[in-house]
């Protein structure tokens, strides 16, 4: 008998139980990875093209269940039928887009040399374990990034079902695993577990080849630690999220209403459960940047709910914690006892305040942010310095005209995070050929890899040369005639692919 | 006072030492890395082509010394003078080549978006510590593949001089700074430091991003550890090798003669001193592979001498164990009590020993190899299952006409190592955009990188995306007209650099 409680979701709306399910068993984990490796097989030496085939039928499937599947969501969720439609559609997107860039084959990274014969092509790593985030139950989910870009690039994946969108989690799985079968993907393609002890066994499971996981910091941490224990270690993409930053210049004090009103809108929104939340606002001394965003605040008047318990009694716990280290509490609106409500608030610190290791520096992950204003350019680029590495950062700056401080702001910012944004927000990510979301650790464990675009596909992939090799003897993609039509090198030539992903 | 003996290399040939140097004391270590992370900060910045000519420079300057520094390293490695010279002018050829590499600038993945406006380069990731190795005091030295593609990618260096050739790594290091400094390269853009703690220190050091390693699994898990336990782990490409095959199928035992003797003369060239010597040898029951091998072996006589009296004695210490492990010497020679000699052998097994962690499956790191032979298709499938993965492998088939096993042997091999080679032997790798030098765990630390090729850059970089920035604030390489003429994609299409590198 165990005394485990079941894996189980709620409406965070009411805190009433949603979803129960018995975890996986450590024989099923073990046969759902044994179903991966086997899968692997036929997977590793399948076009791009083929593939890019199954993920579509895979987006065909998610777009032919929209309504339903938002109902599911938003019960679990709480996020509204609006954003997870939408949040659907960029899911559907994402699984087309990936598709086409494993058609182009870049990600291939295939060189041909004649002296001496050589065919360098990247291969599938392997099965691919999947931890998804609860505040993207589609896009950062079950079948999000991490599992479309791993099928694009050739492995099979096992996710782990979400806690927080279990009911949902197992539908999708349920759509996933059908959609793929009948476009004659090989069972194993896609499977899923359901547990927390599930998931870490997957991670020790010789036959799991790469991690990736989007979540806490904390819980990136643990499963990174796992596959770095295990006899063969195994690389891991872990997108934990740190405190996105967002700098105002003196020449865009003028219009700092307004960013100040945008700043609210984009920390608030969701209930400020992003890993791109900007939590820590710059602006310079005597903007009074503080009460511009509590007014906004207050003009705003959100009621957070959060994904989960722990989620909202997190909130309530890093906004006194942020207090002890010595911030302000300028507003704090919205408290309330209905099921995983929490507050929003606004805090504001001295700079000084803003030192390596400050309680400040860490992710809040709620809708709380905090403003600090800086005396000038050596102030603040003392505090940027002694911040966490993190995912992006924004700079607002005057659209024309001159600005010295801007450009040294946006260099420095780049040493630390994987985007820079100007006179925009840090949420709202979506694959493209430019997009980059990672950054170096602690945003992510990797700060090579990207969990968002086109090149999220390289996380999964591994160089192999083949040396003198007869040409029918070579991986299919390798030879001479090119079947799959991929972009290639030749003799240190490129020759780009015919077929383009936009 | 300290206890700790100097660093001191000593001539094989007599064990008479020749060149002892104080170790790098803890400031040492400190202020090689302040001066790598100073000349960081102006090297980011750098044209990839500006770089290309500073590595020329010092290819030049290797190439004006190549008399000298072969002796140099003849003395302290007993390499030879004509294997030294050649391996001087393959690192001269290496250090242009990756200099090409980075102009033409593919490694930078450079990517422009309109919708949204996007733009992403990988940029340098920070000062790389470099770890070479002692088979190959200048091509896998303190200016081999590792230095040269880290400096190539925009990323200092500080390198560990190599205790085995002490002496050449001092001039080595001279040389390259002045060449470096000649040219114009900031200070700090190469630095050295000397001795094992120092070594350690080097990974542990705030400063340094990116670790290379090329050695013994012992010392490449110990670099491992070590980053990974940093409070910013930081990525470690630690080429350590395991042991690598050759299969010869049915078809081609007729040429079984001929194939042992070029066997025996790959694995015992050098005294066997390669990461990428063959030392397992496998061919169909009945075919008296090994005799075939001990003939080679007793007509070519060889007579080793080590790097090292600890590889010396590790020599004599595996062969011991491989016996143990039920391993039959078929012929031992070159036993001989000058220096850091060592025995050169063969070995025999039954297949029924090639079992999943003998000893058997581990290198010696040496002119020592295992025959083994097997008794069909199964039984072999099984054998390279239970391996270890493993840099390279080996297939020999006839050049022409039917065989049915080579294409599964080699599928198979392309799943466990990182270059497969048909017709010739495991060891030669230079640097080409179709080359691999890598292989899963343990043969690596890291399945995705390769040490030696035009992918070896792509270790030390990671990539930043720019939103919605100004022309003008975006990094040089980034901008729309493209300066440095880079290869790039633009809306999804890929436009090549007219820059080639061969």
């Amino acid at each position: 008998m165990s005394t485990t409680p079941l894996p189980t979701s709620f409406a965070p709306r009411t805190g009433e139980q949603v979803t129960a399910h018995e975890a996986s068993t450590s024989g099923q984990v073990a046969a759902a990875a044994q179903r991966a490796a086997e899968a692997f097989t036929a997977l590793r030496t399948t076009s791009p093209a083929q593939r890019r085939d199954w993920l579509r039928a895979v987006a065909d499937s998610l777009e032919a269940h929209r309504e339903e599947l938002a109902h599911l969501a938003d019960e679990e969720t709480a996020l509204g039928l609006d954003r997870l439609t939408t949040e659907i559609e960029r899911t559907v997107g994402t699984l087309r887009f990936y598709g086409d860039v494993a058609r182009e084959g870049s990600f291939l990274e295939l060189a041909i040399d004649d002296q001496p014969p050589l065919a360098r092509i990247n291969q599938g790593m392997g099965p691919v374990a999947v931890f998804g985030a609860s505040n993207f139950p589609f896009v950062l989910g079950v079948v999000g990034h991490d599992t479309s870009s791993a099928i694009a690039a050739g492995c099979p994946v096992v996710a782990k079902a979400h806690d927080a969108h279990l009911g949902l989690s197992l539908r999708l799985a349920e759509l996933v695993e059908k959609a793929l079968a009948d476009a004659g993907a090989p069972t194993g393609t896609f499977g899923m577990v359901v547990g927390f002890d599930a998931g870490v066994e997957l991670v020790r499971h010789e036959a799991i080849s790469a991690v990736a996981f989007t979540g806490s910091e904390a819980g990136g941490r643990a499963i990174w630690r796992a596959a770095q224990e295990r006899e063969i270690p195994v690389p891991v993409y872990a997108e934990m999220g740190t405190v996105n930053a967002v700098v105002v210049t003196p020449a865009a004090v003028p219009d700092l209403a307004s960013i100040a009103e945008g700043f609210v809108n984009c920390y608030t929104n969701c209930s400020g459960q992003y890993c791109s939340k900007p939590g820590l606002f710059f602006a310079p001394r005597g903007s009074d940047a503080a009460a511009h965003v509590a007014r906004a605040l207050e003009a705003a008047s959100p009621q957070p709910i959060m994904l989960t318990e722990a989620i909202a009694d997190s909130v309530r716990a890093g906004l006194a914690a942020m207090s002890e280290e010595g911030a302000e509490v300028v507003l704090r609106v919205g408290d309330d006892d209905r099921g995983w409500s929490a507050p929003a608030a606004v805090l504001s610190t001295p700079s000084s305040a803003i030192f390596e290791g400050s309680r400040l520096l860490e992710e809040t992950f709620g809708a709380v942010a905090v403003v600090t204003e800086y005396d000038d350019e050596q102030e603040l680029s003392r505090a940027l310095e002694v911040m966490q590495s993190a995912l992006i950062a924004a700079v607002w700056t005057p659209e024309t005209g001159p600005d010295d401080l801007a450009p040294q702001v946006i260099e420095q910012l780049s040493r630390k995070v994987g985007r820079v944004v100007t006179n925009g927000w840090t949420t709202g990510a979506n694959a493209s050929w430019g997009m980059q979301h990672g950054g170096p650790w602690p945003a992510t464990s990797n700060p090579q890899g990207t969990s968002i675009g086109a090149a999220s596909l390289n996380r999964f992939v591994r160089p192999v040369s083949f040396q003198s090799t007869r040409e029918e003897w070579l991986p299919e993609g390798a030879r001479r005639e090119n079947p799959w039509q991929v972009t290639r090198r030749v003799n240190g030539v490129l020759e780009p692919s015919p077929h383009v992903a936009r």
